[in-house]
């Protein structure tokens, strides 16, 4: 029986991918991919190499191009909606007999849109999960920051969260990891400061590219942050 | 001048090694890992087939065999003595003009002892970082369960902490991650059905090994649990 397979190809340097991610790649009858609409996908950039021409790509466009709410009804219907066509695309190829790979950025059990195919497919047809290495291992690395050591307690949250609500949970994390930094920045930055942390955090954005920005958050504008920016808070102050 | 470079394996599974980890180990003079006194390490049986023959080995043993809390001073004497020893055998090398790997499981600065020779070698010589897929992410993709997705509040906990603190951060975490599980599984059992969260808890043994086990946290009993153990407590309830 043909099978799924989610590929994660890691945080954006190609050096990054696994060997299995790419033995998979190169099995693969079918290669899917998301992205916003118009745009190139970030996973099939970082995968190039190793698509071969002959392959059959199916790009999977987002309906919407900025991420809204849950409670929101449409967009809850819409990106519904998408993703039961993109499972019926995909599970086509595999009655077809077709091995499908499905590329995602990062690892794709990890904070990824690929996991809602996972969920509408892996009941009918057998699925392979290849772990990647995260977005967030690839910006403290690049930092070359240490984050989280022995008992440390480690939060990853969204900078969607209201002020207190993260002000209080950087206050009971020993290292944190704040994403989807955005337009938040002026409310996060608020948040570490009353938690104390501010002084520790560094920003980041597109932590494993060759144009990446990273810098201690004290020193950083709070006007253009993107959405994938994210802000790194390391732990492991007691060190032997 | 020669450099150090730090080096995640991955968690286990040869191919979940990176295509800069291998390019990187190639070209080093030195290839240093930690292991148990008497043990082989684990890092370095991941990474067996692409070490060269005629590379130099610098194992490097802990001088305990268990994990004692830090606040004993004769253990964090014994392992910053360890730490510092370390770093001035790598340092020897680098000065020699060798390139020097030290390879990691997992991420070398997610939970690493391999930071401690970091924070004593990089004000001195260049350093290198290579991410690596954590355990963690072996885990999750090895039981093909989704973790974290939009805005859940994703944290990893140390098992070794009270039960009542458990409860609590199990209770504001949307997804987690328990690690070092070993003798606490009785306790960690209890501070998961306080906080909701035991129906839905996973337990993972040598997540991406052949002989993984796998299977419900309330199937499994309290008996055997080994300290790498993990237990996934997956978010994610609400799904498009």
């Amino acid at each position: 029986m043909s099978a799924a397979r989610l590929i994660g190809v890691g945080p954006g340097d190609p050096e990054l991918m696994t060997l299995k991610a790419i033995r998979v790649l190169a099995d693969a009858g079918v290669i899917a991919h998301f992205a916003k609409a118009g745009n190139v996908s970030h996973a099939r950039a970082t995968a190039a190499q190793h698509i071969r021409a002959d392959v059959i790509e199916l790009p999977l466009h987002y309906p919407v191009t900025t991420e809204l709410p849950t409670c929101n009804n449409g967009y809850r219907e819409a990106i519904c909606d998408f993703y039961d066509q993109s499972a019926a695309k995909i599970a086509a190829y595999l009655d077809s007999g077709l091995t499908v790979a499905v590329i995602c950025e990062g690892d794709p059990l990890f904070y990824g849109s690929y996991m809602h195919l996972h969920a509408r497919l892996a009941a009918r047809f057998p699925a392979e999960i290849v772990a990647g290495v995260t977005g967030m291992s690839g910006c403290w690395s690049a930092a070359g920051t240490p984050i989280a050591q022995g008992d440390d307690v480690f939060t990853v949250l969204p900078a969607t969260l209201p002020e207190d609500e993260l002000a209080r949970r950087l206050r009971g994390a020993d290292a944190a990891v704040v994403m989807k930094v955005g337009r938040h920045l002026p409310k996060l930055r608020r948040a570490l400061a009353t938690s104390g942390r501010l002084a520790r955090a560094i920003y980041v954005e597109r932590g494993t590219m060759a144009d990446a920005k990273m810098l201690p958050l004290a020193d950083k504008a709070d006007d253009d942050a993107p959405y994938f920016a994210v802000v790194l808070v390391p732990g492991w102050e007691e060190r032997p």
